[in-house]
């Protein structure tokens, strides 16, 4: 909101053609945005500005802080996801709240609070190996919390050429593909040239030697030469997800 | 196509109810896919498979074998785009293709073939500072060759904060958001925040000392707080855009 | 401003204590915080905010995006500072500003709008070696512009040991040390251990073989063990300078 | 002190005008400045040369080098701090010294000998997430050990972008701030817009994957589009309390 | 097969001269190539292309996954090789399959289900000191898997110059040389200089300090200035015994 | 040698029954190995013990050490390359030898000697893009030297799936694939799942922004996941066609 | 030995000027160089060579290994040292051997079969903090192995500048000086000012972020401005006092 | 000195028994120990601490700076060294002083103002290639301004295992050995198996690809399995020439 726009707004307000609450929530202050706890402030706007809630990072924090942002997002009636939870927080959390779904390959929690919509659009999870399973596990989850239907395939690493052709069909047909990798990180070049859709491609740690914890993988998806290959953090199957379901969304509305 | 498809395909071939031309189609190499030229294969299926026809990397390749490449794509009545193109290069292209549009700034050359169509959705194109200018006329002239609407928002760095805040109306009301930025890249981090599309985000070698060639920006936006922002390689202009005309195109069928 | 201060703001207006142009200055969108060039956004609140008003960082910007920013600035009588300015840069600027000192070494242009006030504390800016020369000349520049006196020592590194002691009665009579140095960049710890001032260390890329471009320099500086030992980004003499020119400026007030 | 100083003061002495004692005082050699434990030697003279007494660095030292170091100190009364202290040391410390005050978070360990003296200047410790806090700790510890007022602020990480803005009238009148975050490392570029006092940046190895244990914070500091960011290593809440307090005590002056 | 050669398949199919089968075994996806467990998809087809069955590779995999993979590749009577198996899923696999034999040392387990075909040529597997014992023993294991003549030499360092010397011919009749070093990694080097075979050279994480997990032993085998040297990843006995056995298998066909 | 061996040698001689001059050749330093010029020393039994004679890395080198060399080469009728030569280098050898044939993409010479005997086997040398045929040059005139007949194969990276595919015949049927790519350096893993013999995988410096020269398809093609990939270093065509070639001339005797 | 002195040799041995025993040990393979044990190969002709026989590096080898070296260097009488030997090996070896004088600090064990002789020259051993001691103590035990006096000086790390001054007449003294430094490695530089001996600058990993387990400390010694500071490996106490000794040893004859 | 010699030496005035001229010699800052020029200060109390004067590093200063340095030294009759020197600065200063000995491989001037003694021990240079041989040139230059008789050996890298050998007698008989290389650098290694001597390596920039500017032979050098192997920084002939000298010096006193 620019000075003109607000000189506008103070002049109506002054002239009596607006009440004061009216002003404040045009301006966009009346509301409150954050709620904090002892070790936390959260943000509870970022589903108007981003279009989901805030997303809770569990590792580093205590299993208390955590319970205290469940408590304010869950009386808020906001999905909930938890990512990188130990099994300690995560025991805690599935006491106080035996909905919550914790997914232990994932490391996730998830807490339903609003009733399924309709499906926003397909997402295609593939991994090169079955060691890149627990990322892939955590992008499912992110999609589920998107509301978004998943086709996982799984182990179609590029050295058994012919089991990534068997899915083409499925994979051509979706919104967006997340494409989950170690080692030489290859797959993504080669899934984008069979695609129209974005592909988001997550680094993963697996491997050894040369592989140095994903930076390996991490630079052969940065150096694509497929063009629409994007590249998130190593072993983020969060945010592969979540911008897949962005789009996803968007695609489907 | 899995065996079981084919051997269904064959089996009706043979009893005469599908035409061999039929049947090359179905299983999908009965046209042809590539042009050889003497330095290329150009991959003339790419549009079928990926939405848009191949795009010419003009960097290490002599002028010869860009020119090659451009008449098989011409004769075909594809909309053409090169990047990185030398100004040798470009001189040499627009001699023999007038109607070549050739980018200085974002060293690119497009030709227009197809009668532009209806724009197919709005993208945000940010810059840090005035130094990543190149970079950003590279993601331009990528979206107006996918026939994208683009809002151009530069110098808007975090140093100034109010200075993003200006343009928040125009931003978030965009189908994607390429945000460009050197030094320490922070921009798509404060602009993911702000909005509930996806944020790509191009790392560009802006800076001296410690950004050791753009290593430091791409490192920030891997890392950043906000779970909406992918990464694309250093100084790509081009697959910034790329990917955010993709998901404007597939959001706006 | 927090919205129960808003709220309040509102009704005093409402009630009519207040007047249109009072509220929005309280408010603080009332005066304009941006002028926009062709090419850039001059962010003219920066010395409301920050103390000192937007400084020009030439790297990478056209001559004519340089004198739009710098004619903004000079119409409000700043005091301006360039820094990394080209030869090419400085001649056309000079040309046009006649009063602008340009410091061939140091690659930067001030010009002096408002009548040097008494000088701003005391720093000390200390180098390793000759070749940080042009890295102490920036600083220099900086702390001059900043209205800061500047003591200069030279040539100080540890393999002469007793040359840095015929001067520790001027160093540890400063507001802050400015302190300079490529190779194994040790010269701050060694300073650090001397003074109760804060110690500002500018890592430089002068050496060879394993200085790797002032990166062996800034390690050594972040892992300095005097306490007191602050660092900035290889070869950036400005923020050296800037820092420790604020530092100086607080400490008397 | 150099040779014309010392042939001045050799001859006074020569002369019966200056007793051996008051030459020795003069030159600084007189009074001790080194007391050796069996593994270390405590630099006694430091608080005279520094401002601040000797800080026991922990890690790697045995209980009993820590307890001989620590009587020297103490001793002499002097307040004392100690930093990453394992829980076996403070443990032994906290029983020879009941008055010890050991922070868990911190890993700190304070002994007060000198009645607190009026605070010295008002320091702002900020941190981007709740993961920082330990860190955070650090840092106040420091704080308190030097008689500073701090305050804390935390969870203000740039993805909730109104969170920094509730809290500026406070950092706006500091005398300086320290800033700690992980992963990206992008708020202190955002803080140093909006205030004209130094800012200690502190990276932290919170994060995962591309973070590479703190490398990327520390790079996008060091490369912050604001003038007034200074950095320190990596984890070193110690270092950014350290130096911000220095700054604090001598604008207080 | 390109499309003129499936155009004249189809023909011949349609004119009755082929049946389906035979059409479908000449495009070659008549016959199966891969079959899936719940975790895998494994590569049956391996064999035919690549001249030996797929290899399990253990890490991160569950010992169920594991056991589903050999159980297929047994059932085809392969003969079965894992490597980086843990002593956990090795007691599995041995109580499952008596005949299995574990190398604790490499960490491998196999199963020999074709009995041993005449050697396939000769192997030199060298180690330049006893701590790169381990990878020595993968990379034999895979050769005894291919049916592959071994002759080891251990611990023929470059520093005691004579010990490589008193074996130089054995090692100059061999098919190909594995040459297995940590720390500086010098020793394909030399060797390589004695030999007319290629020399694989397989970095190991042996040493301390700037070793840096092996990326040194990896710079010194990539930089070697004797010709016939190639280099795997590190710690990779696998790779290094595989490559050796194809070469070998080759060149005794 | 062992000591065992040469006393024997030492008493046939004693005892008359061996001559001094076979004694030395038994020995083996009985004829010369090497021939000094004023600037090298030219290993003229290398063709003996490593099957071809030494080859001449021109860079660095004067133009005079060079023809000193060729000269010394040449009087022995070897046939001889160099790599890695400047234009003004080729130019001085050019006019000295006038039969050397100069290949100015590959910057090598080549001058042979000998009647060209039958080729010793094939090797493939493929490319993924363009930019990387310098590098394939390189090592096509070094398997021409090794008289090894070559298949080209390029531009056929993996972004165009199917370009690969049409020449699987050729490639199948060589005795080893040299792959050459830079960018992510995928392919070697792709050619790698299709083929029974070794693959040579040349890294090339093609690529920009996180390319760095060449890193990221050198890591790339270490962690390759199919198991018969070797690498060599970064755009060292010379070393991917040597060790193909000495592969090939072994599986040839 | 060139071919011509063999010739020589060999004439005179025919002549009967020689034995065949005599003609063996000129030539140098007439005694045994190398004894087998199960696991290793130790170099019995090392001593002869290099001043020193061989040193076990106990790290990756089995207690049996160590146990079987140290019997053949035993029973040859050489004096025996073992750098990091672990608990368990430690224990094993000072049950076989009583005299074993094991030093858990250094994890060294020595065995002194030799009389002690006369001192060979003086050392100083320095280091810049007390948690460098580990690998002051591994330099100490190898030059009490090398009948080398050693004069230590502990943590005068250079935020002390004092400290170090009160050592400099011992220091001054010495034929040679290791100084070992982890964070900064600032204390080589300083020395090496003050001395005109060799100083060996031994990097250790102490420190914390961005002093990278050492690669800070060993940047910062490889720059060093002072001419006569060379290095060693990161930790490596040995390799610092074995060069030390060998210098003043060479000193002392 | 410490403050009880002092206390004693000022008893010793003010009682009559000590001069002033000589208590001020005794405490060391009688006599002047820096000469400044305008760029510099100059160390002319060097020698006597550190055995030889000062060395002039020219890179990165100016002409005038070197001129008015030299004209200091060899006003005191030293024997002055210059490294790195330019041919611009050369021609300048070969004018003004014609004595000047100006190595154009080297990048070295030497001035010989004292006779030249008694030659100071035997030193080795070798290098491992032709390309090696500036550095070596530097190491040599730095050797005779040391008064050192030098062998130089070039060309006998390890993948010609002779050429070594017929140089050994020559090697084993010096006092220091300079081995300088690029590429995977193993030399040092080698030549580390053969001597009694310290053996200075000297990595060189010399290679490609991987061989990343010098960082592949740094590497090699540090992790030498050879324990007699000291490492200086890439390309540092002039450092490794001084140590080996030093070495060499204090070996024949």
């Amino acid at each position: 909101m620019d000075s003109q726009q607000i000189r506008y707004l103070l002049t109506e307000l002054q002239q009596g053609n607006l009440s004061v609450e009216d002003a404040l929530t045009k301006i966009g202050t009346g509301s409150e945005k954050t709620v904090s706890t002892e070790a936390a402030q959260v943000d509870i706007d970022r589903k108007k500005r981003c279009g989901f809630p805030e997303v809770i990072y569990a590792e580093g924090k205590t299993t208390q802080a955590i319970l205290e942002i469940i408590e304010i997002l869950n009386s808020r009636k906001e999905n909930i996801l938890a990512t990188r939870v130990s099994p300690e927080q995560a025991e805690q959390v599935c006491k106080t709240y035996p909905s919550a779904i914790h997914n232990q390959i994932a490391r996730t929690i998830r807490i339903e609070n609003q009733a399924e919509e309709k499906k926003q659009g397909i997402i295609a999870v593939i991994t090169a190996g079955t060691s890149d399973l627990p990322i892939a596990e955590e992008a499912i989850e992110t999609l589920k919390w998107m509301h978004c239907e998943v086709k996982t395939i799984c182990d179609v690493g590029v050295a058994g050429p012919h089991r990534l052709g068997e899915h083409l069909d499925v994979i051509q047909n979706c919104d967006a593909v997340v494409v989950i990798a170690g080692m030489e990180g290859a797959l993504p070049s080669v899934v984008g040239g069979w695609v129209d859709s974005p592909v988001i491609a997550v680094p993963t740690s697996v491997g050894y030697g040369a592989s140095f914890g994903g930076i390996s993988a991490l630079l052969g998806m940065l150096n694509s030469c497929a063009s629409n290959v994007t590249v998130v953090n190593i072993d983020s199957g969060f945010k592969g997800g979540y911008v897949a379901g962005l789009i996803a969304k968007r695609s489907n509305r």
